[in-house]
């Protein structure tokens, strides 16, 4: 070979990429999507504060963003009663995962997260030159026990796990991470990934102010906050581990815009109560247009909700992709025995309206074509 | 050690930053800059229509931005008649250059840049166990030609080339850069950060749709386009170089506001071209407030103006830190003999007429302090 070559450990990595955005989808159709249920987003939006903070702080944008976030850390810290040590903010969960697996994966570092679970964490763990070890759900949940016991057995630098887990929705008490913690090797670090922790009751969760020295939290203005295009994010953890990600995150990388957007929605917990009651009312109504088509709906402690299609004898990628035809966009769990659902996240009533009445000629379609 | 252990590169990192914010220099002293000159911003700002569409994006926060960036890369492809395969767009050049280095750095590969070059550079090339070789400046601009021969003595991976020069403003003509291209060895590959390209006439720099399988180049909107605070960048190279950023980059970390506000600003090539004219103004008046201080200027192809301390007996960094103490921020040079000069970014009359006011009791303040 002649010319620059990259590392052998980039020639190695796959040129996939952990999601095809939906705009690629609509690119390759030709036609917009009409109802966006499928990323996790939230339609409901951030508060009209937070979009005239940034609408104002536009003007400004010409400023690099400050590279310490300090007003946004700040305010999380007396938000969650935690000393500012603890936390680093980030261009969003995605990015500082990628700090976090750089930080402590070495190529041929063993790392453990659920088979079907959140893929950018394996995007990453692959990057850096890790070694995945998966374990299955167990009843629609991540196992717990089976990370901790897959963690010890390998030896694991890191081991993932979403609460609430992401694509099943389900949720692990408070009592459970704190038996897994118990269950984990000295050295073993647990990525608790609570990117939807807002939309379950706060006493189904940690308080933040839980410490323990094998244990970083990753929280998000993307979800609850309704700001996925902001890439805000905030990681929460030892303070030595925080302060490592000094050494190599992308100091000036959180846009400025953003941040004075995600300090003015941390200041809106009345909006974000009423995210929470829209988002409850909308989980009901999947749940009832699952029931209308004899798809069983999974409980949800999110802002989706995955409807079990096995009782219908159908592919669920073959609704999906059905769906998707008439123009409605969701998403579907990747691994077996998940993958019998659909992932369908809330919206406006609108867009669940147009869900409503595309689904039982979507159940039609894909039926015919898991009989052929 | 007990406890979750980071990886032995990791810890061999330092936990410096490339530069201290502005705002931390403000907490520390408990007082806001009235001048901000130091960070090479373009406080000319944006277009309105930029600032239009970033404002009316607001409201679509709550979707992740299109992780292809497809719009705002077609139309950088059509702008520069380039390949859309030949570009990536990414969160600032920063975060490009991070990419860059991790696609090419193994540890212990040799990378060889500038003695007092942009600081990032050589952040990223440490982070990821880079061995980076050091080349003087010859007469204030980078020695191409010192670059090329270091690279072929150790077998550097990467050279790393800022044209315009920062923190010079100095510029290599079109003709320099294609004879080191010929001088670099077969596995070498220059990074040509043009991160002030706009501000030098086009035709001193290689046209954009150049192609050669050893040169990668970085444009951003940070700078003429006013947009440092947005975060996006992009880079333009070798189809198949371009294409192994998908393999690591962050996909979805380009804000989506700030997606949009680049597109607005780069269909407004008249603003722009009132930048420039602006930038051109400034810096004649920096050279002026110059030379009625007895500092000579830099001739400079960029947003900033160097002015030489030498001439006074005076140290720099006593004039910078003087005029910290009356609210004017700039920065300097970090290495000799380059350190002589204080670098002034460009902006409105009145904030240059704030330094012009503030510098003859800087220079005495200073030159009592070196006396000292």
């Amino acid at each position: 070979m002649r010319g620059p070559q990259i590392t052998g450990l980039a020639a190695t990595l796959p040129s996939t990429v952990p999601f095809v955005g939906p705009e690629a989808q609509e690119r390759a159709s030709g036609r917009a999507f009409v109802a966006r249920l499928g990323a996790n987003e939230n339609a409901f939006g951030p508060s009209e504060a937070t979009l005239e903070a940034m609408r104002a702080a536009a003007a400004e944008v010409w400023k690099y963003g400050d590279p310490e976030n300090h007003d946004l850390k700040w305010a999380l810290a007396e938000f969650h009663h935690l000393a500012v040590d603890r936390i680093v903010v980030g261009e969003g969960i995605d990015a500082l995962l990628g700090d976090l697996v750089r930080l402590f994966v070495a190529p041929g570092d063993p790392v453990v997260t659920s088979a079907g679970a959140y893929p950018t964490f394996n995007y990453h763990a692959t990057g850096f030159g890790g070694v995945i070890n998966f374990v299955p759900y167990r009843n629609d949940h991540e196992d717990w026990e089976g990370l901790a016991e897959k963690a010890k057995s390998v030896g694991a630098k890191l081991v993932y796990l979403a609460n609430p887990d992401n694509p099943m929705g389900t949720l692990l008490p408070p009592a459970a991470i704190i038996q897994m913690l118990e269950h984990l090797p000295d050295q073993t670090l647990l990525i608790l990934d609570e990117a939807y922790g807002e939309f379950a009751s706060s006493d189904h969760l940690l308080p933040m102010d839980f410490e323990h020295p094998n244990l970083i939290r990753m929280r998000t203005f993307s979800k609850a906050y309704g700001m996925a295009g902001a890439r805000v994010g905030y990681a929460v953890g030892p303070a030595q581990i925080i302060g490592a990600f000094d050494k190599i995150r992308n100091h000036f990388g959180v846009n400025l815009v953003a941040q004075r957007g995600a300090l003015a929605a941390l200041k809106d917990q009345d909006h974000l109560q009423a995210v929470l009651h829209k988002n409850a009312a909308a989980k009901d109504r999947i749940a009832q247009i699952g029931q209308q088509n004899n798809l069983l709906a999974l409980p949800s402690a999110t802002n989706f909700v995955c409807l079990d299609c096995s009782g219908l004898g159908v592919d669920a990628a073959q609704i999906l992709s059905a769906l998707s035809d008439v123009g409605i966009f969701i998403r579907m769990p990747f691994v077996a025995p998940q993958n019998r659902c659909l992932r369908i996240s809330t919206g406006p009533d609108a867009a669940l309206d147009l869900l409503g009445a595309a689904l039982p000629d979507a159940i039609k379609v894909a039926t015919a074509r898991t009989q052929k």
